[in-house]
């Protein structure tokens, strides 16, 4: 239970990695995955590790499983040696940086699946999405072996689907959600918030303007889940943006609101700023 | 690496296992997962992993996952005490027999499956049997913490998919396949040959001499699989026995061999005698 204050270690094969963990004993093992392009929001989860776990791994690997065949895999942002420095920093042990290959060395034929929820929200647009985070988490969680895992509350389905997957499958790490951190502007902290253009990125705090006014006004009384939503499609549209999807969900279970908000509540969306595609929620 | 020479205990709860294993540090784990009503293949699996490991877990969980609505879930024999006799004199240390309520505490959402194979084989005429298969398995490696896992080989389509599922999703276990115990007969032991007539389960002896005729077949030079399927049918048939699909399929990848055999091969198959479903295999 200490902040690390060495060097690093890159790991780049999973099989050295598990050795690595499974030679913990005793020791407590706090897992951090990400993609890599760090910013603020990962860093918050690394120094939680840190302070709550002797050991710190930091998974940085882009997995090509959760990317469509049209999505930004290629262009997704790659920069390991500046990742390596922030997660130091931040108190990392070990940084995992495997290649696809070594992730991947035949075709996955194996997956994790929730059949309820992974085509709803995001999912209903990015098919295979989710099999593709679920399926990878697994890989990590089985090869990283940590009692604790971390993830950001920004991908708010992602996070509720990784909770649903270990309580389903009985992994025995405890997950950790961890608050969205946000810029200045209100716009969610995103490794894609710098494809956009100064003038894009200043129209997307639109996004998190029109959840807080949804809030605000569902606070005033107002429970029609549709009247919270044209409250925010009106907000970003009005900013330039292009909406997605939004939708409002119990927050238990992740079911959607049909009509009236009933139990506490969550709204989720997805829109565009150019070519962009953001997403970012709000508890209600 | 003892032979348990004393009782076992029973444990009921999962959380309960997996504390009992995530105590075990230093010690090797050897996983026995069955449905109960054991045989004696069951017992060589308990056998070995009591020779090979400090610690032997039988699981006896008649799995609901993988049943159909219309299979013999409710009919499949289940006589714990006697089981738990058996499993002890055979050196398990820990008989783990969960209720269906603790391993499915809420509706399962999260399934682990395999996309390429799961239909295909028993699973065409199983729909989801191999999802359930496949999730309870990863549900057992969580909670018991296995480092070896054994599993018949009379199962052979589980046996490959399991394997497949641990190197996929990079569980911490070696997966060990035990050769099928056939009766004086042949015929393949399996908790559901008691569902048989005498006279069904002498008639179903067939299967293994079909199985045996076509393998000397093919080892006098016949390398189409249409001709050993039709020698194996008709031995099957002659007896009375109805055949759900015979197939021959490749031992690496178990894709199906369309024309002729070119490389390591193994015959699988199912057939009803009476109302009894019996499915079994040679490799060529």
């Amino acid at each position: 239970m200490r902040k690390n204050s060495g060097k690093s270690k890159i790991i780049r094969k999973a099989l050295a990695l598990q050795k690595f963990s499974q030679e913990q004993q005793g020791k407590s093992i706090g897992l951090v995955p990400t993609m890599g392009a760090l910013h603020k929001g990962h860093l918050s989860l690394i120094e939680m590790s840190a302070k709550q776990n002797d050991i710190t791994i930091v998974s940085i690997f882009v997995n090509p499983a959760q990317f469509g065949a049209n999505e930004d895999f290629a262009k997704y942002p790659r920069r390991l040696q500046a990742d390596a420095k922030l997660c130091e920093a931040a108190g990392a042990t070990i940084i995992f940086a495997p290649e696809p290959k070594d992730m991947y060395p035949a075709p996955l034929q194996t997956f994790v699946k929730n059949i309820e929820l992974e085509n709803m929200y995001c999912g209903a647009y990015r098919p295979g999405h989710f099999a593709g985070v679920l399926s990878v988490v697994a890989k990590l969680f089985n090869i990283a072996l940590p009692s604790k895992a971390y993830f950001g509350e920004k991908d708010f389905q992602q996070l509720h689907l990784i909770r649903k997957m270990t309580f389903d499958l009985n992994f025995p790490v405890k997950v950790i959600g961890a608050k969205t951190i946000r810029e200045k502007s209100g716009l969610a902290m995103s490794s894609r918030n710098e494809y956009m253009s100064a003038s894009e990125r200043s129209d997307a705090s639109s996004i998190y303007a029109g959840l807080l006014e949804a809030k605000k006004k569902h606070r005033q009384g107002e429970f029609s889940a549709a009247k919270l939503k044209a409250i925010i499609k009106k907000k970003i549209e009005s900013a330039g943006g292009k909406i997605q999807y939004i939708e409002i969900a119990n927050k238990s279970d992740l079911m959607p609101v049909k009509a009236k908000i009933s139990e506490k509540a969550v709204i989720l969306l997805a829109c565009y700023f150019g070519k962009t595609r953001l997403i970012d929620h709000l508890e209600l």
